[in-house]
């Protein structure tokens, strides 16, 4: 059953150990998850279930200038922040982020636990911004660069 | 709401008209297809709900060499096969397909449609291999390539 | 001098030994190449050095569907064919093959050896038309795939 | 002779006017460019004749962490600086920088123009380094990023 490796029943997923993530510019970015890419080799789309509690963030806000990345709620609801705009997103629904799209987030606003399979190319170069946070990830060769977004110039344009 | 456009709600998904696809190789391949990527505006990653009726399957029996794909089962349940091994495949199951991997397909052979999130890369170009029907297929700079194996020779090889 | 490797002086130039290389399709194309690129490492582009002999042929006519060319003379003088179209084509020349441009080769039709810098992409794919010998090459994964123009057919197009 | 606008004769890069260049970070490295690739259409390579007077310099000190790039001498002479070292650079000389090799720059230090054939990868994202201004630039999506190194941290690093 040399293909076997390629599957992961429900039952495998139940027992694969969740990786705890916390972000590391939000401490209410505290997550578990499952790589379900991961586990059968996938090296160029991430696919993760990720499992959010009551009262925990999907994620630091942020948007994606070359990486595209989307989300399908699994079961649950919570609340949804795209730019300055929030949107009700729960059991079903998908939300999908182009590149260059408004910064966002899910919360987990709710009293049950959240769960969504989120998916996203994994390219080897990425930029990144965290706007409440006022920063930027640069990602290339292995590195990530952090920056903030006020020591960042443009050479092109005069002083 | 400039943002609204990139969220499907569940609602949404239901009153999206499905497109009828079948595979030019098989028309048992004959099913419907919501690409809530496209509806969204990704270009580079494919998220398809794809809607297999009983006696249906997937696709043609295939694999690609260069695009990575996989899927997650939503409701249902069927077979699926991956070269000359077959698995039972249902309701919270998940399969991915690196590069090169074995060629695969899904049949419902059960009694209720089986509802699949399929993802993939979109690269601008692949190779995929049809092995039951013989065939492997070009595709790049828009252009789609379909050639017998047999017709096929390595020019590094001595005749 | 640990960057010593990446120089390579017109001396050292001279005393690399010229790889022989007759194109699998064409017994004309029989030339010398030095790689000056893979001498110092590099994996994206190809330069080389082509010593093309009077009466023979640069390489076999031909196309890309995906990698750029071009070619830029140090030496030398003979005629380059694109297309239908012929121009003379010598020492201080230069000319570049966008992808799907017209198929194309240099013959030395002079009395002395034209020397070349020939440069390109080197993607992980490409796909390259020989339309003289009425041949296509598929390069992806590491595999070459060799097809006449016959054997193909595109499966959206009714037969 | 629609393929006529492929070729540039020597004649014709004669008569191109070149492009005065200053680069943002360096008002010594003041050369006239003829971007041959550019005249015939090449996207995904950037190939370029170089004219360095005297006393000039062929661009700030750098070095690409993503972009391959290489210089081939057609005539003049100078001095290549790679990292700490420093080479005489010369007529018939050519070096290649694979990504994340050291900083470089020529500097023409002789008494005639130095020539350079330059070519380099046009990727859609690069990072380059100015270690003798203390600069990273970060490129992508149009926009150019440039950042003082001290102001990058690594957010994997314990601070």
């Amino acid at each position: 059953m040399k293909n076997r490796k390629l599957l992961l029943t429900s039952r495998d997923i139940e027992t694969i150990e969740g990786e705890r993530r916390v972000h590391f510019l939000n401490p209410k970015a505290d997550r578990i998850r499952k790589s379900l890419g991961d586990h059968v080799g996938l090296k160029n789309l991430g696919v993760h279930l990720v499992y959010i509690e009551p009262g925990s963030e999907s994620t630091e806000f942020h948007k994606h200038y070359t990486e595209e990345e989307c989300v399908f709620v699994l079961s649950g609801k919570g609340t949804l922040y795209i730019g300055d705009e929030i949107f009700p997103f729960g059991e079903g629904d998908f939300v999908g982020f182009p590149v260059d799209t408004d910064a966002h987030m899910i919360v987990n606003d709710g009293e049950e636990i959240l769960i969504c399979l989120v998916m996203g190319q994994r390219l080897t170069q990425d930029v990144a911004d965290y706007p409440h946070k006022n920063k930027r990830l640069y990602r290339y060769n292995g590195k990530w660069d952090l920056v903030d977004l006020e020591a960042i110039t443009d050479p092109r344009k005069p002083a």
